[in-house]
């Protein structure tokens, strides 16, 4: 157990809170507790789960649940379900666990801090009533990883929300560009029956394949599913097509480039149609990787020529972060990958962020208050979290674990794919926001299937994708079980 | 000191947190440690809110600020300031702090039991992944307050994700109804580019004077102030009037009745005019009191009558409780007191219930999964927090509390009223969500100003009314000290 002196906090908070510790770990571990592997007892969902799902099953739609947790038991990389297995978790809560479950330093935070239970009982109304230490959170927390040049922060309850703020401080600003002082009478009355010139028809431009969340606003900018949109109202907003490319990258530069110029073109043109239409393009909304779509890249020289395309036009460009942010491309933010002439106008966030919100520009700022607004405006007591986090990915070095992890899965994944050509392809992505895409459907659901019987919990995205989408804390010595269990996976399929 | 052993758990706390106790304190506070009465030492802001203010400007928009608080130093329905101000607080948070600040029994929850630490530090995705005890949890707190008839619930993180996604249900209720079978490949495909038939043109019919929330779909059914709309597109859904009372209602009550059929009408009549638009209405959404827009009452019968209309066209009605629910008129929700032939279709919370979502019938669960989804769907860590607000509710009989401390306040709001007819009038509502309309804006502003200086932290709603939203722990001797400084503005008032 000498690996357990390693950190000094550990045996206090293990003293208290009990955890189940085994008895033997991966001596490396960068979260102490560690399991050396998975443990696989029964099918999964197991017996356990399977009733819990049957009862939850009665009060709400729950289709979607996998498996019931044992949070109290899961620890770093390794998630514990109720039936007794312990399974790598490479999917880590849809991509939102930055440190995985149960880290040391944010159960330290919280149980040897006073102050910090207090900020979560008082839960505040920000935008009126901010604690004492708002402005130096905001300060230290959230700006000192800001994205080059971006200088303001709003901060939010969750990414669907930073979206739809973020679009209309887009609007806003928009407008106030064409505007010679005061909202006129005809604005403010209009307005308030959901007519022009006050609910003016402007729009935001998305891509094929774009996923920027589930509420009604930026669900008109989503196209990755139609399960998410069927039946659901939605504004005619242009929608442009987004580069598919040939891969492996480096052997289809010409063709791939050639792909660039095609959507480019697609977007201009698209603000010309909805110009004359009547329903400007006040801003372009774009992932940095495509996520629910499928992991689908797009080059720097896309973003580039996406940048200049907004600025020609007068439209904001946002960067929506809320799956890439917080460090799982190897940069705190993936956009910066991108070499762009100057920030982007609006950087959103959430997930591995814990709290939501967004970066933008002074223009953005809206000149007067109550419009981007509503009673929490975030939460203090993720930020409390957040900062324990950015703690430890400075402690640990986590964007350097990030890019070795990241080189490392994505070698074996190459591997894979030169071994079973038939099965797999396309590995991609940067740092450890990694995906390969399957033959079919069917095969990648039943690889994420037969991976759960190995212990290895992962997921999917688009139509045939399995997407990685582990912790800041996964290692090299994680990325060699998951490569294992997944080559044993692969050779075993008939 | 003696009253510190009427709760057996203080002393412990208080050791652990290091509250700073008033010496004397009113004898019958439900929260131990409140002081007597308010304290004001500076103008509020003061000094150091200023600073804090000017400083956090240069990052934000931070014109909606009122002051910095000192959440450490808060206790009960007393909020501190940075500036050493002590005030008693009738508005509590934009009425979402159900038991006022440090709530022992909310700090003990935290401190005393490690399972709930980490249910904080483990945010799962809800959808997927939910914790051992999360049924447990549904069923024991939000199943064990839901509004007779409605046995579904489904959790969110605020009240615009939670009108949203009810609205989303909404729709796909309405077009399953229509359906045989599947999704057609029409629908499928056309969902995708944002039209229909997989996009329909359906509509959600709202009040004037409503507020809804922010968001781009709900804030296409708020009509409460031109500022939270201007420049932001909006669906053009049918909006109706709501019912504009004669005060006393006791002695207008013919022609109250005579108003709630106009604006019953007008639904009729809005009803058809969008069939005919060929965007009918899939559902009413309505405030129990509208409480943004200037709390507007509606009678029983209205809402009775509003049900009707609704059932009679196939449409959902959905009541709005973000603001009504929790308690604070009286009832753990504020349409029990209408009498309705059976439950709504959709019951919408957030604010004092500290997490968001809805209960709603089993014909608004969607018959797919993956429909009404995100990331997180709510977070467990606010209901633990929430299953302390209950035990506390039920053990100091907070509802009944409720019901006193407001029966005291409206009394008092009349005595004024009648003291001061050219200043205040129309003083209503139920338990202590409670308002009185002044002569002008200017004058509600100057009194919300001036009761500040007195120690009382109000707001305003609506052009020009004063909102009483305290926490269920507002007592009779807080009223009295509210109403004492509410005469002292009005009879200083020139």
């Amino acid at each position: 157990m000498a690996s357990l002196c390693a950190q000094k906090c550990i045996p206090s908070i293990y003293g208290r809170f009990g955890h189940v510790r085994s008895a033997v770990r991966a001596a490396s571990s960068l979260v102490a507790g560690e399991p050396k592997g998975p443990t696989v007892k029964t099918q999964i969902p197991g017996p356990r789960s399977k009733e819990l799902l049957q009862e939850l099953n009665q009060i709400q739609q729950a289709g979607s649940i996998q498996l019931f947790a044992d949070y109290d038991r899961s620890i770093g990389n390794y998630l514990a379900d109720v039936d007794g297995n312990v399974m790598l978790d490479v999917y880590t809560q849809i991509s939102s666990m930055p440190l995985g479950y149960n880290h040391p330093h944010l159960l330290q935070m919280l149980t040897e801090n006073p102050h910090n239970i207090k900020t979560i009982v008082n839960r505040p109304a920000l935008g009126v009533f901010p604690g004492a230490d708002w402005n130096s959170k905001l300060k230290n927390v959230l700006l000192g990883i800001a994205p080059a040049g971006l200088d303001q922060i709003t901060t939010m309850a969750c990414g669907s929300c930073s979206n739809e703020n973020a679009y209309k401080a887009i609007f806003m600003a928009y407008r106030q560009k064409q505007r010679k002082g005061d909202f006129t009478p005809e604005e403010i009355s209009s307005c308030m029956i959901n007519q022009a010139p006050g609910s003016p028809d402007l729009s935001i431009l998305s891509f094929h394949g774009a996923f920027h969340g589930r509420t009604m606003g930026v669900l008109s900018t989503t196209h990755s599913k139609a399960i998410h949109k069927l039946d659901v109202p939605a504004f005619d907003w242009p929608i442009a097509p987004f580069p598919i490319y040939r891969y492996p990258l480096e052997d289809n530069k010409a063709e791939n480039a050639a792909e660039d110029k095609r959507c480019l073109a697609a977007v201009e043109q698209l603000f010309e149609d909805y110009a004359k239409k009547g329903r400007p393009v006040a801003g372009i909304v774009v992932e940095p990787i495509q996520a629910e779509g499928g992991d689908n890249e797009g080059s720097p020289e896309f973003f580039q020529g996406l940048q200049k395309v907004a600025r020609k036009n007068g439209a904001s460009l946002l960067i929506d972060e809320v799956q890439t942010g917080g460090g799982p491309t190897g940069k705190m933010w993936c956009h910066e990958h991108f070499n762009l002439d100057g920030p982007p106008d609006v950087v959103t966030f959430s997930k591995k962020m814990l709290i939501g919100g967004f970066y933008h520009t002074a223009e953005l700022k809206p000149p007067q208050a109550y419009r981007i607004f509503n009673t929490w405006m975030g939460d203090p007591g993720k930020l409390v979290l957040l900062e324990g986090v950015l703690e430890v990915i400075k402690r640990d070095n986590l964007l350097e674990q990030v890019k070795r992890s990241g080189d490392r899965l994505l070698l074996g994944l190459k591997q894979l794919q030169n071994e079973y050509p038939a099965l797999i392809s396309r590995a991609r992505g940067r740092g450890t926001f990694l995906a390969v895409t399957c033959s079919s459907t069917k095969l990648r659901d039943d690889l994420v299937g037969r991976l759960k019987t190995k212990g290895i919990q992962s997921g999917g995205c688009g139509e045939d994708s399995i997407r990685l989408r582990p912790a800041l804390v996964f290692q090299e010595h994680h990325a060699e079980i998951f490569l294992d269990r997944l080559r044993q996976v692969l050779s075993e399929t008939k």
